[in-house]
């Protein structure tokens, strides 16, 4: 059965690619407000795709703020029900500028396709439907049953994805997620991810006198609003870089002795170096860089600004002073409680003559599943199939809020079955894709679904 | 003599508030690039009123960057030669939405002129012009000889002044300097100004990976450039607002017990407070505010930049980190000196994992003269006939590089005789000009250079 499907996915694999860049041409940039309707040419696309690979029910569900995309095939009798789970919102672009060719003019150079969204998570989001489309135009009808949410949020943290999965638990119900939103460990290593850091954060703003003032006729006699930040910014960590926000790290729990291990056999500090182009790496004291990304939560700056940022010299005092400042969480810290300690530790570390205000951005749970549970073995056996190779176990650094969501509102659990690779530029200039794990990911997901059910 | 030129000059008014206007909506930011053709129309804006004055030899003369405006009258044989200096470009405007009207198009509100320049310079300048013209239109000569150089690069530092008043001593020879481009202590508050704060300072660009990287991918096995950053900045000084680079202080001159109690019963710290919308100020420990201000040096961030600005959460590591810092110096400290610890200062404090580039800005010496020179002395009888009440002798936070350079260059006494208001909002949004200052200044302006003869 998976043969003939393979084979459509080489016949159409040109035509594909075509759709892919019509896809990624959408400028679905979910955190600014002046990209709303190009959020919802995004959903409309995906409700389009869907359809188009034979899918029922398929509807564009509004929400507080970007819609859900949803569809579903529900005739496989007796087989498993999976559902399917992607987000068609991009990250922002800036800086523009170093991006070799523009961000939403998708190119394909060296066997990669550069494009903001190529692969997170546009690109992955494509592969599910395609090897979906391939199966029913193939056979008329899939070895499994299908739903499929793609949302339109999970660049900002999905607020809108709680409530909905609370509000439609009956719609939603399966059997097990399939999650493609994750990395691969490398290039022709492929993996599958069984736990993710959570997410929470907030804004400062630093206000100082009411309005910018000059540092020659001020300057001296009141507190300045970016040495005040600087000063709550550089009280958040110490030289080992921990993080000394009081009781941040109560509730990590600690790395087994098997993971250590692991991780540290998995870290490869000198190709990081390379890739950044860094002559060192840095981080928390004691740890391994497989251990500190994966296992350890952080506390990074996102952005700081305050005051002139043109050329040459403007001697100025400027009345305001801001931060953006994210942590990745690991079990069992609680976003909540660790935006509420950051939050008073700035507060009890504001210099005098000034004042603070701050605003919590939306938070995401750690997730953890154990590894040998059946659906992710199954991934397993699908993946070594396509690529060749026996998968390693990873977790990821980074968070994909909703899959907390599915496992705690719909005890579902999760495969985390992704195709990046680390170096491709998600969040940055230069996004990119390879198509090999396009190729590879697409015969694995075929795989899978057919393994699911032992009708290979 | 004089009563002839004051009833010229109520005369002209509407007409000169005219012209003023005409002249500061010519948008020359200096420091910006793209504004180069507006500093060179508001060079030949400036020669033509020379000119119109009945000046002599009004040139625009060339330097490295922005033009210097040249005029003279020397007919006037045995009297005094006086050189006029002041600057025809203007700070950046940016924000510019907190302006209540647009930068480049002066308004008058409340018997204030709100513009760009209105106060800092260009409408010292003008009424520097209009005297002269008033004079000469009046009793077609002047009683003293007088000489013009007005500067397009006060704002960015004077870099081209130096080398320019050194290939044109004998073009700039004098008796004296007089200087408008200072500030009154207060309201109906004649002042002058025996002293002023130098300049030096430097932008700290801070690099760590080659790209923007994935806060979650990359969170915790790098260096963050904005953490580190931080840390750099929050070094610079201690809890107690005093500088904590190695040497800073070593060559500060005391203030004389004099300057102590003067300067502490000249601080009015709840007009201050209530000025600026601040519960509280802050500053070096033991010193009163004037005395951080005029007598005092100080090292301020005047911007910091870096990673995301925009709406919401971009959760990335940014590639790169921005500061820009400046000192104001006291009698003795040597800018280049002073540049030069804070670098090494820097170095020593960069944290792991980032490197640092750091470039010096233009400097200025800080200038200090006794307040008892015959000069001055004369000036203080000319603001006392204008303003009914004789002036204060004060310092000033602010710089103006080439009184430093006239001094040491041409060995010239210098009469800082200005007229702004230090809440008139120079290098800030509404910068503003009271008009009170405008009829009074002029006259005072035409009192000294009569008093200079003894021909009233």
């Amino acid at each position: 059965m998976t043969n003939e499907v393979l084979d459509y996915l080489r016949t159409h694999r040109e035509e594909h690619l075509q759709q892919l860049t019509e896809y990624l041409k959408i400028e679905s940039i979910s955190s600014d407000s002046t990209h709303k309707d190009d959020v919802c040419r995004a959903a409309e696309w995906t409700a389009k795709a869907l359809k188009e690979a034979g899918m029922e029910h398929v509807q564009v569900m509004e929400t507080a703020k970007h819609p859900v995309v949803y569809g579903d095939w529900l005739h496989a009798e007796g087989a498993p029900t999976v559902l399917l789970y992607g987000h068609y919102d991009v990250q922002p672009v800036d800086p523009v500028h170093l991006w070799t060719t523009p961000p939403f003019e998708p190119t394909i150079r060296d066997g990669k396709i550069y494009a903001r969204g190529a692969s997170d998570d546009k690109g992955q989001v494509f592969m599910q439907i395609k090897v979906i489309e391939a199966i029913m135009k193939t056979h008329g009808k899939l070895p499994v049953n299908v739903k499929f949410i793609y949302e339109g949020e999970e660049e900002i943290g999905s607020p809108s994805l709680d409530p909905f999965v609370e509000a439609h638990q009956e719609l939603l119900s399966a059997d097990l997620l399939l999650v493609s939103d994750t990395t691969m460990i490398g290039k022709g290593e492929p993996s599958i991810c069984y736990g993710l850091r959570g997410l929470c954060g907030l804004q400062i703003d630093v206000k100082g006198p009411n309005s910018d003032v000059h540092s020659g006729l001020y300057g001296g006699a009141i507190q300045n609003p970016l040495h005040a930040l600087a000063e709550i910014l550089a009280s958040l960590h110490n030289q080992d870089g921990q993080i000394t926000v009081n009781g941040f790290y109560d509730k990590v729990r600690p790395l087994t002795d098997e993971e250590i291990t692991t991780y540290e056999a998995l870290s490869d500090d000198e190709a990081l170096k390379a890739q950044l182009g860094l002559k060192e790496l840095f981080g928390e004291k004691g740890f391994s860089t497989k251990a500190r990304l994966w296992g350890r939560p952080t506390l990074e700056l996102n952005g700081v600004w305050g005051g002139y940022q043109g050329e040459g010299i403007k001697t100025v005092i400027p009345s305001e002073a801001h931060a953006k400042i994210t942590c990745r969480l690991v079990p069992d810290q609680d976003p909540k409680e660790i935006a509420e300690l950051l939050k008073q530790h700035i507060l009890a570390h504001t210099p005098k003559g000034v004042t603070v205000e701050i605003t919590l951005f939306d938070q995401a749970r750690p997730f953890l599943t154990p590894y040998d549970h059946p659906a992710i073995q199954t991934a397993g056996r699908a993946l070594e199939k396509a690529y060749g190779k026996s998968p390693v176990y990873t977790r990821m650094g980074g968070s994909v809020p909703v899959v907390e969501t599915f496992n705690t509102l719909l005890n579902l659990p999760a495969v985390l079955m992704g195709f990046g690779l680390e170096n491709e530029n998600f969040h940055a200039p230069n996004e990119h894709f390879h198509l090999e794990n396009f190729d590879k990911g697409m015969d694995a997901l075929t795989y899978f679904f057919y393994e699911l059910t032992n009708k290979k």
